[in-house]
């Protein structure tokens, strides 16, 4: 556990999906696979607060997100979110949509790397959520689709404008945002959209062996990588170099590296802590 | 029509360049055949007016840019705006490269999606004008030149060393900007430079059901889709999902969210109005 | 030479590299084949220098880095330097990490083009010099590894997680500087880190020959674009336009642009001054 903890208790029980915590991998399964794993109000509530959690609670090295059935997150349930948003007025509206903005903030923000196992659609939210994770795992016949303008809403949803042009470049996410089509596997993996692609059999135990690896390893390297990739999306260029120096050197103290070096020296295969 | 006219009339007439309107969709068709399109002062001036015209006029919903004859738009005339330059002292100069600048932000900022339709040779101006348009549609036999350096000028210009390196990377920007060698239309598709590659024949009709499809369907959705790719690009992430947030809450109170609304629930298509 | 020289002296003897100055191209050979030129602390500080010195040399006009022998770098000397560092306090590990990035910094600022010949291994801070160069020709067997994590330390480095997801994208690079995995030349290619691969045995030719092209063309035009292209990655739209307006109008007073339209008056060649 964190050695910084107030007076907040941690969530002992997440209602509204799955959620495991072994060998240092936490998964995340969204479970209404009768509705392809549709979001409601309280699943963005609950992962927006689970992500913010998760890197307090010490048992947790690496986040896996999958879906429950065929689909990943369809988005948005229509009845159950469009539905009712129908009936709010402004400020109830914005509450909501900060929410979901929330949801990709923590996303990005979490220290700890997310694994995104794509087993089916992710449309809508869902395909943002995918986005905003570190490693997309796709099964062959997964797809996505940022179907927003198709329900007569932005393109950009959740920082989608922000984080799509950063993967695939400027054209393929103004077609991709601005049309809303569904694109396959395939031609994510093309694009750079997904990090890979493996048969839909497949697809459970790839994502285990990329999770146990990250947990296993230097986990304090994997996270600082994770965290300046994020924030230097934001700055120029001296200022990152400046920080990727600062941190550099605070990790130059850490356990991990002075284990790498015994071992190296001793011609023997590290055994990493994460410190 | 917008409702916020000042003063200012409209333009009734557009001398340089070939424009119509119809069924929402404005096409521009650059027609100096002979010179495939080559530029010249006056077409610069008007394109920069015609772009922030067009959102005021009421009547265009989406923006088709394409050449008339074998050429695309071979960028700036050798005769009559190079050879006018050589005679140009600085404030001149740079009344001229202001100008030609203002058309690519005109082109950024306008809020209608902007089609190019690639028919042929892209060179110079004419594959800036390209490159920031929101669709490039080539024909098989189009190609791009940035070959500003081979006329001994800096490879960035009109803001292409921006743009450039947003939509396909630095490293193929800085060989594409430096080197400024034509690129084919094939070579265009697999960097994510061009949207789709069309036989040459079939351009046109593609470039029109794309127009046809973005001028009736939820035009306010594509509207601010682009304008936030444009802005967002330099934003960071925390502001970006703030202003995210804020454009759908507005979007969840417009007339097409309704209409898909009451479409989906009614089991029928939707009808756009674009409010 | 600059005409603007201040009391300090250009180096005349570089002992951690070969250096040559021919025909307007600096060569640089990283000279300890046995180690596949694994950096030693003197090299990194060379390295910053001559960058830094070279463009007020007067005689080059583009920069090629390669290694000799089986590979280009293979990143910091595990003994020399992993060692060494193991024995500092904060603030001399920063100094190293600093001078590291200050490397950086060098090839991103110096206004000459910098063409990496990776005829092999690069790794580590081989892979980040590899990186931050401008053009990268690989030769057929060559690799690149960030495989910073797998000594314990942050995949951010030397402003790798700042250039590497604005050459690749976001995901990919993300894949690259968490994991630390080898890529192949051909993968490098695929994805936009490598300019062009060539066989190995035409590696060496294939790089004189693009600097030989640089150092005889319109040397102006080709820096101003290098300068360019590295800033507008930390500007937004209006000012990138503004800037290259501004260089743009500087660039049409040039001896090079003049002589362009003479040549084409003439209907000869021009010849390039880099003036």
């Amino acid at each position: 556990m964190s050695p910084f903890r107030a007076s907040a208790r941690l969530t002992e029980d997440w209602r509204h999906f799955d959620l495991t915590v072994t060998d240092g991998v936490a998964t995340v399964t969204l479970n209404r696979p009768d509705k392809l794993n549709a979001l409601t109000f309280d699943v963005y509530a609950d992962l927006r607060d689970l992500l913010a959690e998760l890197p307090h609670r010490g048992d947790a090295r690496v986040v896996v997100i999958t879906g429950e059935g065929r689909g990943f997150c369809s988005g948005g349930d229509v009845e159950e979110i469009i539905g009712e948003l129908r009936k709010m007025r402004p400020a109830e509206l914005l509450e909501f949509t900060r929410m979901t903005g929330a949801v990709v903030k923590a996303l990005r923000e979490c220290p700890l790397p997310v694994i995104a196992a794509v087993n089916g659609v992710a449309a809508g939210a869902g395909s943002v959520i995918a986005l905003a994770s570190d490693f997309r795992l796709l099964a062959e016949s997964a797809t996505f689709a940022f179907l927003f303008t198709k329900v007569g809403l932005a393109g950009a949803d959740m920082g989608s404008a922000y984080l799509l042009p950063r993967l695939v470049g400027l054209g393929r996410a103004t077609e991709l945002l601005i049309l809303g089509d569904r694109l396959d596997a395939k031609r994510a993996e093309a694009i750079g959209l997904a990090t890979e692609v493996a048969p839909d059999a497949e697809l459970a135990s790839k994502a285990g062996a990329l999770a146990a690896r990250l947990a296993s390893g230097p986990a304090l390297a994997y996270s600082t990588t994770k965290v300046l990739l994020t924030r230097e999306l934001d700055m120029d260029l001296g200022s990152s170099i400046e920080l990727e120096a600062m941190t550099q050197a605070l990790l130059m103290k850490s356990d991990d590296h002075a284990e790498f070096y015994a071992a190296w020296s001793a011609g023997r295969r590290p055994e990493w802590t994460g410190r």
